[in-house]
């Protein structure tokens, strides 16, 4: 996504938390495409409720079906079904990040080319998306939508080279950032994933098909089989020759980059019976719940989780701590896709449309409560007064990760550095008083690092990208710093 | 609702849980009623997702929204409130049981009168709803819905009492079963629970404005005073004075009942930060799972519930075996409202959809699964397949309720009896072979009552109705008995 | 319709021109009963684009769908036509005439009674709809809807006659006005039309099948025969006997009275190609303009019709006067259901959305515009305008019938009678001032008889009924007389 | 529209007549800009009833709204309005011609440039649309729609040239073909039609504001004035200046052709009451009938148009012949939109659904039937027969224009020539024996261009465009040449 940061504020004043912004999985040479692509995808409804896509290829067609929604909303019916045919198939869920969502966004894009078509789908941020937008707009190429796969189109569809392999890879090449980029041709099925394995990519298998995904909860419900990550910088094609085999070609960069991983997939973004990077999400927030237990300790009565984010991490503290655990805050599930539109009334009533406390737990109790993370703070004031309005004797923050100073790049959505709350308050005594709790306390980067991966942050040669934490980008970030010689195109507001 | 069980089964095939049919919540007096009763019912979601109603009344004129979907769905958008000003109102969130949902059918329903209008909404079933019906068209009056809703209505339309408080204790008198009834006239807003208090009714206030709602989590979510339970047999109406004021009457019965609550609402349906009967229902379901681990011990390595049902019994066995608690299935919260219409495909994937294992926790383990009851048993042999599937060296299913034998007629959904897991085998072993656990053990009754009440059952006069437990129903069953000789009505098919 | 002529104001300023309120169609015995009642209802359209509904029989069900817009917007799609199996079935289709239009107000309407199921619709109005309404109420009745068609509904319910025939009749005996009643039972076909005949109602035949409609223009589409006219009064009804055969029987009343059409089926409502009363429509309307030039003759060079109804009248004008007839005025015929919520820019448009001036036809010319009535006379004024702009010389305006001075009674939608053009202004002069036309003149009541039926008015004993001309009313006008006592229903303002 | 005329077939079948493909309509300068537009296109619907799309400037941004259905049914809506502020506009509507539409193609399309934004609108077809399309194509151009718009996007695009207005010359300069464009960027409003003028655009102008248009009763719809037509050849760009004012520059071809207006324009397109090169159509339409009366004479009694085409040469013939003219057909316009998907059984019932014969006019008598012109013969055929089953005792058919033999490729719907009826029969006999009519006979090519303009063909230097009837195409047809070595593109089959 090519976006300014400023557009989101009003967003974020509704939802005190990060969003990813897209989940991808693709499958070649099995009968069931479609279908099966529709639940890799309900699999990552979590990594992006607002719009769904599927493209298929089948009789020297593309076949493609884009709704705003969850995948089940539409992609469950046989009809819609029906209308992608085809043993080849890439999907896409989106979060929208502009505000603005509007159909000629939602991926995956398709091109029609001399060499033939292309789909494509993609998985987080271009560092150089607008620059590189710039650069194609003045050598007359025309942009249909505000979306960073149409960069990637656009090279692909301008590349010198013939086969359609070299160009994707003279494609790639040129964009910068982090992504998880699934493609389709006629016969292939290609996955990219950026230089420093940013964002999370997968390759699995089922009835000896290939399948790429962005975690391994989309093979898990169907029953594949995990076969290894995609590494940092490769490019792995998978073809369907003549005679029905499916050949698979690995491209690795010349000068591969150590690997650095997002850290906040762990914390907060992949599913807790995912697998990313090796490790198992849900015990590594255990982990994080149980090192933050034994960093921060505070006498209490109940250990109780901000659902459902915080839950493994308080029963890691709960464990370390030998407090009990116990479920003093109720989620309403029914919130999800509601409430889009709430009145001012509802709006004033804020966290509790989403969370209730339960008075029975708490009221009379020191209470811990955890969470995993926080980012503008506006949720814990609510939250803290919610329980203190059921009677707590007591208030401890415990916030399972580090605090946040520096916004994302990559695709995930954060707000402006100046909103975020590590960035209010002088200290952290500031930061307590703010959010209305007896104790505050974040997660140290060792603490993180060592949940995750066992070792503390190798500051030479940081194992995972802490950026967020830390300042510390992986990449350059060519439109930030060309920010103030990019001019803003005068987008098309567009209801059709 | 009138309806014959045999329907059903089609759909419990996809659903192996029971469903409550609805909630209901009302308020007089307030000039936010309309918006404050979206937030009740949105609180109250759980027990039915399919429609939402709302009725308001203002300036001589009733005002009615129905919609299919979630309250969220509609009843947010502002211009959606817009249309209902006034400051009484009620309104009813609807689980469909009978497959064939037509607005038509959608609570509230209003009637235009001599005295005025009225409007009416229920949770429950009436026993003897079937019969008055009959007996109503052969007096010639012309039902609209098949709702048990309009029997009230017909009852109150054709009572020979002058004042519509006569009326309506008149028509609520002649209904059997369980139920709680929220009613509006021009200035009333009138409630009424069964004469055992099989469903749950409460009365609250916010800002002196007197609500009553199926659940305390309605009161929570605006902020609103817990009052007291309406009681069994009771009838009690607010009415708006002419200078402003409030009054309240209650009628009882000339015969009180012993209360007898569902114990369903325990074990399932109420939310877990509700207060029913006087009793957290979170604490509740903890002790059968403390009580459950007393009973059925097993040596294992973790707790797993099966969420979300599962999870407060399963806290409690853990802490009562001190084996870890730990998040070994992943629940799909996006499942709720998608895949109405599944594809064979995803049909064959069964539970999948909804759970997913969480192989770290599971792989090499014994396993102890902790569910909140079993119906039909099909969903319990899925899960303890996937678990299996994940590595675990032995699975345990614990359940926190008796066995189900007989079916329920007082507004639980449950299927055919001889569907009934407990009726389909001989013994426990058979049941749990066909379930493919290494071990499987229910709740006694005694230990769920003691779990709930403190006290075991009093066979003589039982604290609770367990009719799905024992066989031991708390009223007479006047539709059921005559069945026979209840000609089937030609419903109407419509779609407009 | 139940209604007080002082809501439609508001809507009446945009549309100056009077509206019939509906159409019926229905046949008995026939295996495409649904698709033949669509195309059916198809030639009806012009008696009503608003909302349309079709109830048929089969397998001991009633089946029913009814939609908002066109009938071609629903009814020719299979899926549509799928959910209405049968071999009987009634249709309707619906013109608004107070502004909130619900679904549950369009027709058929459908009761389920002890006798089994009645499905019902009518086109007219019940001159003691209101009385009754009042009357069933106050003995417990519930209304659903505010359609005349649900006080038959109640009646027949109530009646003390055993069989569905005697039933039907005791109902529709107690009702007054201006009718044509089609219902349905599980084997029964029944027409009914008022006692005096204001409204038309005809039968035909397909493949020896019995089939009632409207106008016989619904017969010509499927290629059915004209059989009758259903006689004033008469109630007729075809049955399914047990051996496929049809039997028909008709109930005449004891004291029949004579016929007297509207004659505003002539004049404006009906389809030229109709035969109404035995009389073809467009030959008719071709007389009222050979009698009208007759009568009032201008020297003029062309005759130009204000289409579409104008344009029978303005080809009998040409012939009569031999001045060339010329279409001087284009329709814009997409404005049919477009423009329902225009803006205040396009509301100052006016009448120009739907007619345009063929200038090289007007320019320099002296025009008489031939109109088929004034009601208000606010589009005369406007269309005079549009000649005047396009360059005549002269604008004699020449109206094919009589002045318009009361209002109407038994299903025609009309103003107050103090909006009415020939209400506001003393003397033909003045009128035509306000018209802006350089002579005006209408036909005369005896013209009007002399057109339709050969005969002047045989004042004695009216051959038609010409109320709004005369004042001379057929029926009396029970809920008219009462108004002061009746006091008005609060009505449920309903979006579901 | 690219597309092959083979596709269209299915479609032809139940539509015997061609259709124009679009209409345009575009303001600079007017506050009210797109109510405007709204306006003009509704004025336009006769061209294109599929689809239409607006696109606004203002304040940096431009706006954009396209929906599916007709101008009426979306763009009178306040709401949708204000989502078009600004006071420059241009807007279209649509006629599907593939039978795939979808909403990317409907126009006006926009692109993103360097040189800021341009939005394009056209009525007609290139004729060497696919050849510049494949080109594009291989030098890396990414299409996102099927429409020829985008091609001179794309060439507008990659231009080499700095000012707007030189890109655009030279885009335009590269299109072979009829057509009718309208262009807008920030502060410019830019026409063009194609070398020979085959498709109309006309200037006009209101408040000192410019306008262009496809026919002049956009014009009379919004009370502005006719400036003249747009020449042959010409680009006029009208331009907003920093103080306000508006220039306007006209850019003429080098080397002018003559003018060859399409005839079927006069035949059957616009609208009766417009302004084509100059002559007012339904003058040029009564004068085809009245040369046909001449040239085709027959004894009969009454002379009756197939409604609404041939209601002018009816006129025209029946002043010619003395014979009388009388609607005995009646058409129901109400099918406009309706019946998209009509069932079998309505299809068999064929042309029933527009058209009805008035037997009283028809029964015993010899009948003249008048149309416009006959594409493959059978809607005639079910006329003639449905004539005859009204007891016509002769029927004579009169076609104002003469025999199709070839297709048109440039934006007219033409079947392929074989289907044509003059190309299905050796003879006018055995034609007349296949339509089934007593005499049979068109209008010749002299009294078509007598009609029209007064003289006969110039055969040298024709007056206008004939080539559907003699072949004699006015361009060269280079896609149709190259046919043989453009590969078909594997378009995307989507939804969303």
């Amino acid at each position: 996504m090519t976006h300014s940061n400023a557009d989101k504020t009003p967003y974020m004043l509704d939802e005190d938390s990060l969003h990813e912004e897209c989940g991808v999985f693709g499958i070649l040479g099995h009968e069931d495409a479609a279908a099966l692509t529709a639940l890799g995808l309900h699999a990552l409804q979590h990594r992006g409720q607002e719009a769904a896509g599927i493209v298929t290829f089948n009789n020297n067609r593309f076949h493609s079906e884009r709704h705003m929604g969850l995948v089940g909303d539409h992609f469950t019916d046989p009809a819609t079904l029906a209308q992608l045919p085809g043993d080849l198939a890439i999907g896409h869920v989106r979060y929208s990040t502009t505000g603005e969502t509007i159909l000629r966004n939602v991926q995956p894009l398709f091109a029609e080319l001399e060499v033939g078509g292309i789909a494509i789908a993609h998985n987080g941020n271009f560092t150089n998306g607008l620059t590189l937008r710039r650069q194609l707009i003045a050598a007359g190429a025309i942009c249909q939508s505000t979306s960073d796969s149409e960069v990637v189109l656009h090279l692909f569809a301008r590349s010198r080279h013939t086969s359609s392999i070299d160009r994707f890879v003279d494609a790639i090449r040129q964009v910068e950032g982090g992504y998880a980029v699934l493609a389709m041709t006629r016969t292939k099925l290609i996955a990219a994933r950026d230089p420093v394995g940013i964002r999370p990519l997968v390759m699995g298998e089922l009835d000896g098909k290939p399948i790429f995904c962005s975690e391994t909860c989309a093979l898990d419900i169907i029953g594949a089989t995990f076969v290894r990550d995609v590494e940092n910088g490769e490019v792995i094609v998978c073809e369907l020759q003549p005679d029905g085999s499916i050949t698979t070609q690995s491209i690795k960069p010349e000068k591969p980059q150590p690997e650095r991983l997002c850290m906040f997939e762990y914390v907060y973004f992949a599913r807790p019976d995912s697998v990313v990077g090796g490790r198992n999400v849900y015990n590594a927030r255990k982990n994080m719940g149980f090192n933050l237990a034994k960093e921060s300790h505070v006498n209490a009565d109940v250990v109780v989780p901000v659902p459902d984010g915080g839950t493994p991490a308080a029963i890691g503290y709960a464990q370390a701590s030998g407090i009990p655990f116990e479920l003093g805050i109720i989620r309403n599930h029914y919130v999800g896709r509601t409430f889009i539109e709430p009145t001012q009334q509802i709006r004033a009533l804020g966290v509790k449309l989403k969370h209730s406390a339960n008075r029975e737990i708490i009221e009379g109790k020191r209470v811990i409560l955890v969470d995993d993370s926080i980012v503008r703070g506006t949720t814990s004031v609510k939250i803290v007064q919610m329980i203190r309005d059921a009677g707590a004797a007591e208030v401890h923050i415990r916030v399972a990760s580090p605090m946040i100073f520096y916004p994302d790049f990559y695709g995930i959505d954060t707000p402006d550095a100046e909103k975020l709350l590590a960035n209010q308050y002088k200290d952290m005594d500031a930061m307590c008083r703010y959010i209305g709790a007896d104790s505050l306390a974040f997660l140290s980067i060792d603490g993180l690092y060592r949940a995750v991966g066992g070792e503390p942050r190798n500051n030479d040669r940081p194992q995972f990208t802490d950026h967020y934490f830390t300042g510390d980008y992986p990449t350059r970030l060519l439109d930030q710093d060309n920010e103030s010689n990019i001019h803003n195109l005068s987008l098309l507001a567009s209801n059709g």
